[in-house]
């Protein structure tokens, strides 16, 4: 693993997949062997884009319009990028980002109305970069749906998305995945923790060289 | 004037050529001739698009990249076209808006860089619509810049915009004028607050028909 060259790495998957723990658990891991890392998230990830998020996500969840949403989350990403991402690639650090623009192309894009072709297009004039690579964090979405809501630790705007829809997205990370077999790689999130993470961890050094 | 369809003005100009002023002196006008008037402004002009102006205008002026200014007007815009602008043409009401795309494209597109034709790409993705007339306030920068800073009234992340950028934005609001001559009407701003309102009042009835 060379860690002169930096390297982006996105972790999608539906609510409840345990993502943002083996996010945690790679960082660690990385850093055990000397590599620098950058963890982050979305929707936030810099001082501005965090103001951005709570605009979005606090009140009513009608308060917004699918496609203002969109912008929103478009105008956080781009300063995501510009303060905290391409920074830390230009120093060569390894940034896992615990969620980026495939999550918007299903929460935004999928759930309510065809807007995947606004997504993408939004995503081409604004960001025009995808991560080297993202792990697909795949499980049932009933055993995720119900360790969300267990941990209640999910924010209140998406808490209403129920099972049917979270059965959508999975379909739609799946097809997504399928779509871009070079920068994703899917991971079996429905086993142990430990598990998980030790294949992570593989995958990631397979991707790093 | 047919009250039964609504008509989307927009009052453009650079800073201090007294087009606020003027806006609500038509508003008044019209609404003493029995129409129903809606007077908005941008930034801003709906609850949404009031909270993004804040986050925009507010703190240090750097804290944003041209490139996510434009992403938040544009999500402000939006929320502003769905909220305030479209039921009210909806309900045929004649809607005065101090500000709209245009000062985007001056004021982001023109003074930033070269980012006049991202601004039009996200326009036409986002917005998508033109007002019906524009009426733009033109007069010498050094006398509007003279009357802004007197009123203490414009807004901190733009009272840096010296003089030879108010001069270049003069001229780059003539040439949009010149590149739309069917939606632009230019007023000559320099003259007094009455003649003005006489000249702009006689523009817009003209206009209605």
């Amino acid at each position: 693993m060379n860690a002169a060259k930096g390297r982006f790495i996105s972790f999608e998957g539906i609510d409840g997949s345990g993502k943002s723990t083996q996010a945690k658990r790679l960082a660690a891991a990385l850093e055990a062997q000397g590599l620098e890392v950058v963890l982050t998230r979305e929707p936030g990830g810099s001082a501005g884009a965090e103001e951005i998020r709570a605009l979005v996500l606090q009140g009513d969840p009608d308060r917004w319009s699918a496609e203002t949403e969109i912008l929103l989350f478009t105008a956080a990403r781009r300063d995501h990028m510009e303060r905290t991402i391409l920074p830390a690639l230009a120093a060569g650090k390894v940034v896992i980002c615990d969620r980026f623009a495939d999550s918007t192309r299903m929460y935004q894009g999928l759930s309510r109305g065809d807007l995947r072709a606004l997504v993408d297009q939004l995503h081409d004039l604004m960001i025009g970069r995808e991560p080297d690579l993202t792990l697909l964090f795949d499980m049932d979405p009933d055993i995720s749906h119900t360790r969300a809501v267990e941990r209640d630790s999910i924010d209140s705007r998406f808490e209403d998305f129920g099972a049917d829809l979270q059965r959508a997205m999975r379909i739609g990370f799946i097809d997504l995945a399928a779509s871009a077999p070079e920068r994703f790689r899917i991971i079996d999130a429905a086993r142990d923790i430990d598990s998980i993470a030790a294949d992570t961890l593989a995958t990631i050094k397979a991707h790093l060289g």
